[in-house]
């Protein structure tokens, strides 16, 4: 549809429209930098949703029952700042629109769900958006299940474009949704022809719709700037069992000369090209004036949802209060009070029986105590249910058949696994888990690196934490993983060394809100080192004394996890040569981190000879090791410095000298 | 097909394929570990295709014109291992396949190239071996059209399945291969409709025809068990222009009371099991026996191939002398001597010049001279070419109708694209680079470690690698990939200073052959510091000084990358106030830490504070703030400890403090 006509026949929608293409125009050429072309390209579409269709609230933008809005192209931020801005969002006022980009301003670069409650999910890096809203869909369907559709029934609604859909992440997003039937995902694809490169067929002439239709999705294809055609297709769309995808042929920086070239992508900031395109819209008002009128015919979409919004508390009153109460607690994150009891009872019991198990399967052990008490846990595996270990009896399989399930077969997909769970703890109300093997943290990554920066409180259970993986080999071996996810901000890591440490791990992940947890577990079984019960929960700590030396302390031995045991067992043999030797189980870097000078000083204090014993690389270990009082000339390492190896576990842990006997050897040729 | 008509029907066909899978139940059982159903359920196609069409010489695995055979699914590596004995190759004997899956033995529990010449690629992280196909096809288009088809001309066969064809990764491959038309490309889908947590519908439910269609692949849908089926099959697939996918629908663990279920897909090692499985296959022999009958069927197929092989000598030997030198040469990865010369004389050319640059800016200048120099080098970018920097005007865009093309317009598929850099490298003959911003060093981490573990020496261009990146904010700003490369074994990071460390960078990276380079490069422009022209390479060394102390030495500023100029202008304050300060350029941790002892200690001597400037996390550092004689007390970090922020750059170096009025006060704090 050509601008004439849309201003003949829709002048009303097109003044709209155009309020959001001029201030992502004005904002861009003030910043000097951003993305003008999507939202010049995709107003027409968003100013159709937020009017007939997105079920939402401005004044209100937490209300649970909302309509998700998702822009998976989030280069197009400006996109969705504008329609925050328009609609009266308390937070997105014009300030932050003209801040765009600028130091402290909520109108950073890409959405970031930290900065506004308008803005659901953090995007930018491609493909995360609509493989988020996967995630969200699921979460709607399942608190539907579990509340009913009086108090939970709304859409998730996701603009992407080709580099959304180039992305590997999206198949593996389209697949998962496309067999889990979820109907209420509605996906808008730009389809403008255009990348920063070139023309999308430099690099794909893939057929969009058919390769979505190909996953069981419904499928349109429309003018994207025709809003009758808009209007009718997301009608279809709602209509429709499947997710949907609405291909939108759309002009990108429509109406500039820029229009239709991957110039139209980036920054226009050229003055008079800016000038010229308002002119070309009838857009007669100066740099980030929106015309009263208009203002209010988007403040009158702002608030078309203020009486459904007050029938939906009316509703929400009707239930009874302990429903209530526990909606509003899943809601908030907060976990029940009767888990730290039960934390307690489960840690005295395995001190007492004392266990060898692999900490993966302890971590089943914890999650059978953990899913009865806590109804909102998801859990899930990328296909490797029986090895994660991430399976208990009372989850039940979600799927199209069963919405009250509470575990998912994301199948071979590690990455849209993490991304999912992503979009469910954005959502609220559920608080996702999901396992693959440690290795493959790194198909995760992105996902994952997202979790930490938007602070997403998700679960990951990393199984086969190292060679101990054995036979696989060295591409199913991680070494470098520990360093990586220490290296991210806000990722908190936990390699418990027993079934002890593991619920105390599990413990500390369901009640943290404010970013992720990956929990690091053993393919091969351990002994139980924690006999002794301690109701308090050591592993916060990060570090703590787990056998003190006997005699005069001469060396302290640090270790995780599976090393632990190999800490210990070099303990007894340097004990009975008459060495003291500390043994100090550290789970956790981060929360070790936190803990104040004098306990940490307590636990590695100056002079002993100091050795680290993990089945990683060295990288980072020198924090411990030469720092908080320590020396070079009095410290080791025992661990991997390459890849591993495929044999049996026992043997390659030989092969590469992680055992007591090397770390004896280590430690005497220190003393 | 049933086993009983296969026998009727095919009954050598039948003997050679069950030699496959009885050699395959034979490892499992003696490993205990492994995975018996891929081989059992394939067999057949192997059979058919070794037997009817792979262009290969079992005596001589390294054959520059034989046809490549990649098993992506590579959990199903007793079936490479089984054709590998069968057929004759020289290292892989009965002994090695006895020995699977233990200590030392070629035969790892996942392919691994390193181990063996037949051993096209190491596969086993899902989705990869088909990623690298592409890159395997593409190398040789363009050698075809380099050499002429009489000295190559081979096609690449694959078989993946369902795992591949979930990973995400595998989108990005089949959009790369139907964009290009990589004809000679033929994947085998190993349609068998099983995965370790169950039957493929309870994740995905594509019709995987229909998505490769929708990619401009050619398909086919054949019973994977029927010999005739799949010859014409193949057949088909080499007479089509397209990429070729044969969706063969087989039978996971054929014949076994596993098979068709998940418990076939691992490891079977019952005993009663496997005899009555050989019993139904009629295959009356004991473990790891092999009629001889059946082994000279097989050696007759390994030989079939080496006439054809000595008429391509004969071709070969029929090109100019200059022509086979070239073709040697660039096959062995050796780059021509006039490369160095060059580069001297460039860096001398730049120290005189000293230009502002963006070490992303300096990296194109230099490959304008290097790509006419090294005809063999294949550029390309994950959509982002002019940012990255990666391309010249020499090269040519690669594709359909230009196969001398030598840039790839890679799209926004990073993973894929990385994962065709090893497979094209791993074919020989050319030498890929390619480009993303740092930050999403994220989305091709699985293949960037691959190429680390099998020892490729592909060269990554990632550009904007820090905070420097400015308004894009936190999502395109890398913080803790530094660290993360560096954790990785055999990755070798440079991040040079400037534009002459960046030429010693890439020289370092184009020499290199047994593992991959990182380029890590910034955004913003770099004044020249390495103005004094020598002739030695001193990025090599890992770590120089560049700026030698006045006067008594207190102060050693050790930095990388664009931090160099930080600490200079560090260095410059310090020494106005009298504080005698050396800085030390430190582009590559990895090479500083191959120096011997005696260079490492007079580049950091004992006793100075030591301030180590770098925009990443401190993660790594303390192995040469605090190791290498340095004292704790003594040491201090000037960097990042959270993520970024949306704002110009400049104001995020202020903000983050990674100045050096900050790099001062840090010093002044220490001495």
């Amino acid at each position: 549809m050509e601008i004439s006509d849309l201003k003949a026949n829709h002048p009303e929608h097109w003044k709209k429209a155009s309020a959001i293409r001029a201030l992502a125009m004005d904002a861009v050429a003030a910043a000097n930098s951003g993305h003008s072309g999507m939202p010049m390209g995709m107003a027409d579409i968003a100013t159709v949703l937020f009017e007939k269709h997105l079920k939402f609230d401005a004044a209100a933008p937490g209300w649970p029952d909302r309509d998700r809005f998702i822009v998976s192209n989030g280069h197009g931020s400006m996109l969705l700042y504008a329609l925050l801005y328009l609609t009266g969002s308390p937070e997105i006022t014009l300030d932050e629109i003209k801040n765009f980009r600028q130091m402290g301003a909520k109108t950073a670069g890409h959405p970031e769900n930290t900065e506004a409650v308008g803005i659901e999910v953090t995007t930018g890096p491609l493909g995360q958006g609509i493989s988020n809203s996967v995630g969200f869909a699921i979460a709607e369907e399942v608190l539907r299940a579990r509340y009913g559709k009086k108090v939970v029934d709304h859409h998730t609604y996701v603009f992407a474009g080709d580099g959304c859909l180039m992305e590997g992440i999206s198949q593996e997003a389209i697949g998962l949704a496309g067999r889990n039937k979820l109907g209420k995902l509605i996906v808008f694809f730009d389809d403008n022809s255009i990348t920063i490169d070139g023309k999308v067929e430099l690099a794909d002439i893939t057929d969009q719709p058919a390769r979505f239709k190909a996953s069981g999705w419904h499928v349109q294809e429309i003018d994207g700037h025709d809003p009758e055609a808009i209007d009718a297709a997301i009608e279809a769309a709602k209509k429709s069992s499947k997710p949907s995808m609405i291909a939108c042929k759309t002009h990108i920086a429509l109406g500039s000369s820029a229009q239709d070239t991957a110039k139209g992508h980036g920054a226009l900031t050229d003055a008079q090209l800016i000038a010229d395109t308002k002119a070309a819209y009838g857009w007669d008002f100066g740099p980030f004036e929106i015309p009263a009128d208009v203002k209010s015919a988007w403040e009158a979409i702002g608030s078309r949802g203020q009486s459904e919004h007050a029938a939906w508390k009316d509703r929400f009153a009707e239930l009874s209060d302990g429903k209530q109460a526990q909606f509003n607690r899943e809601l908030s994150g907060e976990t029940p009070k009767k888990l730290a009891s039960a934390i307690r009872k489960f840690k005295k019991e395995m001190s007492e029986e004392k266990p060898k198990l692999a900490t993966r399967a302890a971590s089943q052990k914890v999650l059978e105590v953990l899913n009865p008490i806590l109804p909102e846990t998801i859990g899930g595996s990328a296909d490797l249910t029986g090895s994660n270990n991430t399976n208990t009896p009372d989850l039940g399989l979600f799927g199209p058949d069963n919405r009250k399930g509470r575990y998912i077969h994301y199948g071979i997909r590690e990455h849209g696994m993490a991304a999912a769970m992503n979009g469910m703890a954005l959502h609220g109300g559920v608080k996702p888990y999901g396992g693959t093997f440690f290795c493959f943290t790194d198909y995760a990554r992105p996902a994952m690196r997202l979790s930490a920066l938007s602070r997403i409180g998700v679960t990951y259970v990393m199984t086969h934490d190292s060679i101990g993986l054995g036979e696989d080999g060295p591409t199913h071996q991680p070494v470098e993983h520990l360093a990586m996810l220490r290296a991210t901000p806000n990722m908190l890591v936990l390699r418990p060394a027993d079934i002890v440490e593991t619920a105390e791990a599990w413990e500390i992940a369901m009640n943290r809100h404010d970013g992720p947890t990956t929990l690091v577990l053993t393919r091969q079984g351990l002994p139980t080192v924690r006999v002794e019960h301690k109701t308090k929960n050591l592993t916060e700590q990060g570090a703590y004394v787990l056998a003190e030396a006997e005699g005069k302390r001469q060396v302290i031995l640090m270790a995780t996890g599976s090393e632990v045991s190999v800490a210990l067992a070099a303990r007894d043999a340097l004990q009975a040569e008459g060495i003291g030797t500390r043994v100090v189980s550290m789970p956790s870097w981060e929360l070790f981190s936190r803990q104040d000078e004098s306990y940490r000083k307590r636990v590695l204090p100056a002079g002993p000879v100091r050795v680290a014993i993990e089945a990683g690389v060295r990288l980072g270990w020198d924090k411990w090791l030469l720092g908080e009082r320590g020396r070079e000339a009095k410290a080791g390492f025992v661990g991997m410095s390459s890849f591993g190896a495929s044999a049996p576990a026992e043997e390659l842990f030989e092969k590469f000298g992680i055992t007591a006997e090397n770390t004896v050897a280590t430690v005497k040729g220190l003393l």
